[in-house]
Order: structure tokens, then sequence, then C-alpha cells
């Protein structure tokens, strides 16, 4: 049976028991080392928010804590560089799986400096320097901003400015996929424009509410505030779903799919947001990670909530 | 707006169009030549079949012909083994996409001899040898075809033998990737047992009705006939069809996702098996195929259709 | 200064002094252990044999004891397929450095079935294949035994059966290797019948004496028993000198370059035999290898016999 | 026969013959075209030069003209590591050939930042980043040109500095393996002053005969100037050399092993340094490449030198 993102009071307490459980659970994983700003977060979080399609939202455990979104904006920076340029971007960024792990370069060898998706960094830097062409950095980080506060109607979020410059001081990997690319000429701008417009938008820091608010157009058609003043395509809404599906979680994206069902996205700060298509937009925090780059608890409660609602787009109930 | 699958007379009119469509088709892709069984087929042939999970079967074009199904032969084993041997058959294949072609052995050298999921060759290849060990290729040839007998509620289901010994006498890339994975002590039986199986199981001949009748319990939930009077369990149900949504194309898989929305499984006879969860299960068929080994008509027989009916697992219409 | 091969006073003790050392050394490496006739080997042996191209042999140690030549077996295939079938063996296979493990399967689909070069074990067995052609294994195995006995004038050297039908039953990969080539026609004849032959050369037995005496004509210009009765030619000596300096010790290739300087080829039952041109031909063996499967003592030994006599091509004296 | 380094006048005779039929090849390879000052160098032009051990400097063809050295000045810059630094440079680059392409970055990623020899671009910009050190680019520079006008005994010897702007504004790919080794704590220096230390080194511009007479220590056992009064160490000697003869030519190492049989370095400003140790050193320019970005005419140059001198380091006649 699936329950109904209307029934709010079996919802909650799902959440609530989920919630409670990761509370005291003792396989955490280990938060991210790489800069001290992450490094710093205590691993005892644990958040848990659903924005139904049409419903009130719900959260349970540290929903209103922010943290640092990271890999999961990409999903908001290839929106806004589909809205804006259309399906021309995949002359430059292809849609498969990788298999690789998320900072490869040994494929962007081999495939002469064209990422295989959006969603692995040489992918990411690529949509970064789709958006920052012909403008400052500065330009190109105000926009996407900007483009976050509308969807999830909050003009408070902002960037980790720590964070960012600690990235641009440590992300050398990331400087030598770009320059690879640029090498292929597949980065037009300066190398160091497109990094920086990517090194800002992996430090925007937001709440498990203020996620799954933003992430709600892909759960909706499109319809982001749900009240059809502002549309993002169903094109798009589909192929952003498709793609997270696919290659949301690196090379664990077939592990996620098997497991939960859902398209989603995860990134190095713990964070990971689901989607249901029709249904709702889920977003699940917890700092501590596997070996592969995901939140421990935040995979472990996708899972405990698809099993407890029965939603997950590979098993849908008579619906025709 | 989604199409009902009950709606049969808006739905036939689309699958007349689709088939029209194809029929004149210019760009129909290449024949697979390796053996010449497969290669003489003619290029002329399209057929669609739908089976709703409630409601009659329509088809159009060449839904009636037979034809090799090939690699979706691997959907059933894999049921099968599912069923028979639970969730320890993952410790010897994983559930990742390859980003590889097919019968790629660089991943399984680097990867000790585990393939990545059970729609490559190799993976495959391992299931076959759980289907066989302790008994003969003979028996579990025997039992693969009785439960397909079983799935498509038709006996006459039978393997084309010529199509199994040319694979057999042509098949030296399949024998390589299944000696290294013996050395590696991950295929158990002799050699020639599992490739025995894998040569008959993909030489299985199949109409487009029958096939989108055998898939019919990937969209209902694990109910083979509609009447509950068989059942594939709803988990195995959910888990085959998130791996045929991520590596049910080798390479392609993502493009699949992308452009179609729905679970799927191609062959190199043409064949495409794709799955609307709760609502239908489709085979599509044409011979000629693409560079990636998936047929050029069938795939865009998924994409029309998929466009048309507004089905897919992505966008799905609020149903809470 | 370099000392004089005529110099056997000198001499015999540098090898005496060397085979002392090695008798106590503990740093021994262990022993191959994938087929048990190997594993039983005590690692305790350790000889040396040099054979001047102008004196007496001289020896030390376990220097007529019988092991696995293995590996280097394929220097004597090498040259025997070279004399008979020239230059046109290079269509087949590389001879450049792999850069990777022995049995790797890797480049081998990068580069579509041709190996890159005849050390490496495809290489070995595209050779195999060339001698094999439109003969029996049996006939193709009685002529490089024969090729053997006459470059070692030794018509006792034979083939240890046990070793030969022990790598039959094991050598998954070596089938897998060859399939792949069959696949890609790059094996002509039945895979059986190339894995035949080099299962059968891989298991000759020679002592370290009777090894450096075969190897003579590598040191001679191709003068195989000193007295111009036989020539292999000296194009062919000059190449295949060249091939084991690049890739006689499959990824230690440089290693063994960097520390000995001579020309060498190595095989897993734990002898290296080694040329210094224009002086002499020299054998080692100890059984225990190194993680890159090369002999711990042997190597060893070879690093400090070219210390103490300065024999390296890349440090010759004037001689102007 | 062995032709002798002091027999003048059959030597000039060789020379001139070879550079003769240079002059009118029709099939000359392309000149290297990344930066307009390589790529507007005439493809008409073939210089030989022969420095030996003892005797005089033996030129024919355009020995006089100055040419970019480019990666020829890795065989300089790696000496001067070594007497600086001894054998801890190993630690943070390795001596095996490659078998890939001089600036792949596939090898680095398997090996984490790690380069696989120091005449790959990678392992050239670590050993750039040991010169460079606790001091600044600048200081570098002078060090290394000083180094040279040392062993060329000619401080008129200096860099393009057209040539060294160009690659630094065009060096992507050098700048992604700088990257990426920071990345892997393999650089230690800022990324920018290796590169700038590689970018000029590789700008030194000499003629055949500057550069045969700074490769002459290499032929002399470590005497630089043939009395004694400069010496790098022996040690140094023979490795270099073996280097030069595994990892000379990138993935044709092989190839120059093969047909030539003497260590080499060779550099995309169409320059080869070669190397006849007790003998000669010999330089060889012309500016047209073949696939691999070796100059066809220089290669063949030493190969037909080769031949007609006996000159191999694995033919060599007898001397004991």
């Amino acid at each position: 049976m699936m329950i109904s993102s209307r029934d709010t009071k079996k919802l909650q307490a799902i959440l609530d028991r989920i919630a409670d459980t990761m509370s005291t659970a003792s396989e955490r994983g280990r938060v991210a080392n790489y800069i001290p700003e992450l490094a710093n977060v205590s691993n005892d979080h644990f958040g848990l928010a659903v924005v139904p399609v049409d419903g009130e939202t719900l959260i349970s455990g540290d929903a209103d804590i922010l943290f640092s979104i990271q890999s999961i904006s990409k999903v908001f920076t290839l929106t806004l560089a589909l809205e804006k340029y259309g399906s021309t971007i995949w002359d430059r960024v292809g849609r498969e799986p990788s298999g690789d792990p998320f900072n490869s370069i040994v494929q962007l060898e081999l495939e002469h400096g064209v990422p295989r998706n959006p969603f692995i960094n040489a992918g990411a830097i690529v949509v970064a320097d789709l958006l920052v062409e012909g403008r400052s950095p500065q330009q190109a980080i105000a926009e996407i901003l900007s483009f976050c506060h509308g969807l999830a109607a909050d003009a408070e979020i902002g960037i980790d400015q720590d964070v960012a410059r600690s990235e641009e001081r440590t992300g050398f990997r990331n400087v030598a996929l770009a320059s690879f690319m640029r090498a292929e000429d597949n980065i037009r701008s300066p190398v160091g424009h497109p990094l920086d417009v990517y090194f800002h938008h992996c430090a925007i820091a937001m709440s498990c509410r203020q996620l799954a608010t933003a992430g709600r157009y892909l759960a909706a058609s499109g319809d982001v505030h749900g009240d059809a003043t502002k549309r993002i395509s169903m094109a798009c809404v589909r192929r952003i779903n498709a793609v997270m599906m696919t290659c949301g979680h690196y090379d664990a994206s077939g592990e996620f799919a098997f497991r939960v069902g859902l398209p989603g996205k995860s990134g190095i700060g713990g964070g990971i947001l689901g989607i249901v298509p029709g249904v709702a937009s889920i977003a699940a925090w917890s700092p501590g990670l596997n070996v592969k780059g995901s939140s421990v608890l935040a995979s472990r409660a996708f899972e405990e909530l698809a099993k407890a609602t029965g939603w997950s787009v590979f098993a849908a109930p008579r619906r025709s």
C-alpha cells in the first residue's frame, strides 16, 4: 500500500520514528574532512523534511539547521542552464552514468574533455562555464543564488563564504579537471571563472526545509510554488529527474535506485534531495558519509521512508 | 496529461500512428551481423505490443512475428535467480551502471571478476552459473524456458537452436569473460556450462505480444497473470525495474532514461521491453540497431509512445 | 673498471661471493603458489651460471638443479618465430612496454586484440599460434624443444609434464586472453592449440648452466656454439635484446634496466636470463618472488654482479 | 663490424650521406602546431652532429641552427636533480615505461599522483618542483640554464622567451597535470612555480652541435669536458641512460630501442639526443613529427647511422 502525502498524521509519525532511530544510530559514517568548515560539523545531526505537492510541509529532527548543500546545488545550476540554453547544453556534457567516482579524470581523457554527465564535478564545471560565459563570476553567482531564492521562496538563503574560500584554496583536483577541459576547448572562459562559480554554488547553505522546498518543482511537474505563478518546463523536470536517477550518486547511483527507487542527489555536506514525482520533495541530512561520499543516515532514512510509505517510481500502485 | 491504459481506443490510435511512422522511416539502423541467423532478418519489420495491468492487450505492426530476444532474456533469468536464491546473488554481481559497452572486460579486471551488473554479458553469465550449479545445462535451460512459459502463459515459446549453435561457435568474447571470471573464482561450474545456458536463453524467440505479456509482472507489482494465482515478490519487482532503469541499455542507459523515462531492456535482436509501473508492459521490435546496439526504431517508438501518453516514472500526475 | 669475462679467477670469486651472500639472505620472497608443482620447490635454492662469449662456463650454487623456466621460454619461441617468419610477426604483436602486469587483459581490449609485446602472456600466445598454425600442437612443441636442444647443445632438456598439465587445468586467465584474441581474429588456430603449445613451452625445465648456455647466442652476435656452425641472424639478436630490455620483466622492466642495465627475461619459476652483449650470457635462479613476479635473489644477484663487474650496456668503457 | 668514432673520414662520409638522403626525403612528417613559434619553423631543415668521447666533433646539414629542445631538456633537469638530491627523488617519480602518451593523466589517477617516469610531462613537472622548492622560479631557471652552459661549455645557450610565453598561455593540460599532483600532494610549491620552470626549460634553444656536446657526459662515463675537470657521477649516468632507453620516447620507446638500440630522448621541436656509451653523443634534428610526436627524419637518421656504424648497445663487438 502506498501512503498518501495528504495523510499528514500517519506521515508525521513515520518521519518521527525515522528521526528517532537515526538519533541513536551507532553506524554514522565519517564527516568529510577535506576542509575545516565541513570537518567541524557535529556528526550528531539528523534532519528530515517532506514537502508534498499539495499539503503542508512536514519535518522532523534538525530540519531547520543550515548545512552546506555542496553537490546538490548541481541540480539547481543544471535547471537554470537548461531553462536558459535548452538542449544545446548536451553538446558539451553527456547524460550517462559514469561508473567512476565524482572527481575522476580518467574518463575525461578517454572522451576528449566531454564529461559523462552534469553531476560529476567535471560536468558541473562545464555547466558553471555556460552560466558565466560573457559575464563576471560575481554576476553568475548572484543569478544562481537568486534562482535558488525563487525556488525556495526564501531570499535568506546564502553562501557560506568560509566554505567557498576553503574550496578555492584546496580544490586542486577541480582545477585539474577544468584545465584539462580548457585544453580540450570545452571550457570557454578563463579557467578561474567557472571554478569561482562552482566553488561558490557548492557552498550554498540550506536547511532540510529549505532544500525540500527548493526541490518541490521536480515533484510538481515544474510548478514551483504550487500556484502556477512560476513554472519550470515539464521537459526539463522529466530530464533532471532522469539524470538524478541514473547519475545522482556518482558510482553508487545504481545502489540508491535499487534500495530507494527515487531520483536523488547527494552532497558531501551530508544532504540528499529525493523526489517522488507527483507526490513530494524530500530532503534528509546527516554529516557522516560512507566510502562513496553519501550520507550514511540520510541514505538510510530514504530507504526506510520508501519502505514505510511505498513511495518508489518502480512500484507504483495501480492508477489507470 | 497522462493517458489511461484503459482508454483503449485512444491508445490503439497512438500505437497505429507509431507503427505507421516506423513502417516508412528511412533511418532504420543496421541489423546485427555477427551471426547469419540474425543478419538474415529483414530490417523492414516493426512491431509493438502493450499489455496493460488491467485491460486488453493492444498491438500494432508485426507484433506476432517471432524474433530473438537476446539480452532481454537476462531480465527473466535475473528474476528466476532472485526468486530462487534471494539477495545472496549480489555477492557475485553488482548493480551499478558500468559506463562501458556490453561485452567489456576492462572493468572485470579492475574489479576482480565481479561484474558491475547482471545485464552486461559478464553479469548474465554469472547469473547463468548460479542457475546451472549442481545440475546439467539442459536442466537449467529447461527450467528457464518453463519459467518463461509461466510468465507469458504460453508453452509454445521456444529456443531457436540455430541461433544458439551459432552463438556457441562464435562467442569467443563470452568465453573470454567466463574464463576470466573462472580464474577469479566467480564462475563455479565448468566454464562451458554457464556459457551453454547463456547462449541458449539468449536464443529464446518471442513475438512482441509474448514478450510484453511475459514482462507484465514488472508493471503489475508481481502479479503475473492479473489474477493473483502466481506472484513474483514485490521486492524483486522493484529491484529489477531499478536495474533496468540504470543498466538496461549498457552505456546508453542514461539516454533511455532521459528520453523515455521508463525501465527498459534492449536486445541486439532488435527488441526492447519497457515497463510503466502500475500501468502496462510494452514490447517493441525492429531489427536495425544504432552504434550502441539498441534498435533504432524500437527506441524511437518508446520515445514517441512516452510523449503521446505521458507515461514516465519521472513525471507522474498527481495521484496522492 | 670493467672485469673481463676471461679473467676467470676474479670472476669465479665474484660468483662465489654472491652465491654465498644469497645462501644466507633472509629476505627471499615467496614461491609462486598457483600450481602445486611450483609451490613445492624449496625456497632455499640459489644458482648462478655465466657463459662467456669466449671462455669457459662458470657456476656457483645450485647451478645444475632443474627448474621450470616458465616465461623465459618466450625468448626462445620468439627467436624461433622470427627466424621462421621474419618481421611479418610484428603485424600481430607489438614491441612496446605494456606498463601493465603480465596477464592484463585491459590493454588488449583497448588495442583490439594486438598484444603490446611478445613477452606478456597474450603476446606469447600469439607467437605460439604462429608456431602451431597448419600443424598439431604436438608437432609445434617438438619443434620448440628441438630448437632449445640446439641452442643449449643438450638433447636432455625436456618438459615437466606435471607442470604443463597443472597449467592447463588452472590457466583460465590465459584461456580468457586467447579467447579474447580469437574474437578479435588475432588467434587463427582453435583456441586450445596455441594454449597447449604455450603451456608446454612454459613447462620446459632447465638448470642455470643449461639456460645460460641456451642464451649464449644473444651475447655472441648470434653465434650459437661459438664455432660459427649455427647462427641466429644479427638483426634478430639485436631486436630480441631490445625487447628484453624494454619488456623483459613486465611492469618492472624499467626497474631492471635502471638497477642492472642489461637485457633480461624473468620467469615465475624464479629464473632470470641476462645478456651482456659481446661478453656473456648469465642465468640466475632462486624460487622466491617479489610482488611483481620476479625472483628476489636472482634480481639481487644480477644487481651485485653488474656492480662488481661493471657490466652494463649503459656504461661501456672507452672502446673506440 | 663496428666503426670507430676515431675513424673520422669514414664517419664524416656516413653523416654526409645521411644528411643528403634526408634533404630530399619526401616523407617528412608534420611540424608541431600547438604554438605559433614551433609551427613557423620550416620543415626543410635537417641537422646531425656527433661528439665522440675522444675525437673531434663531426657535423652535417643544419647542425648549427638553433631549435627548441623541448622535452630533451628533461634529461638535463633530471641530471641536475639527481646530482643535487640523489636517489630520494625516486620517492616522487617512478622509472617505469608508461605505455601511454606523453601527457596522459589516466595513469596519474590510478597511481595517486606519482608519475611513472621523469620523461613524461607529469614526471618532469615533479622534477621542476624539486628544483624550485625553497626558491623563486627565476632562480631555478637560472640554475638550469647555467647547468646547461657548463655541460655544453657554451654560455651563449639561452631560452626562447616567445616559446616559453606561448607554452604558458596554452599549456592547460600541463596545468591539469600539476594541479592533479598538487591535490595528491606530490607538488609542494604553488602550482605556478614548477610550471613556470618547466615551460622555460622546455623553451631552451640549442643547435645539434650544442646539444650533442651537452649530452657528451652520458657517453663518457660522466666526464663532461673530456679532461676530468667536471664530473657527473657514474651511477647517475648509468641510470639516466637506462631511463632514456626505456622511457625516452613515450609510448614509442620500445620502437626506438628495437630499431636503433641506443638510449635516446626526443622533443617535439624535432630534436633527438642519442647516446653510444663509451663512444659518442649524437644529436639529430628535423622539425616534422610522426603521430607519436617524434621527428620522422631524426628517427630515421638514427636508424641509418646505427646500421652504418654498428653502434648499438644490444650488439656490442667482442671486447673482453
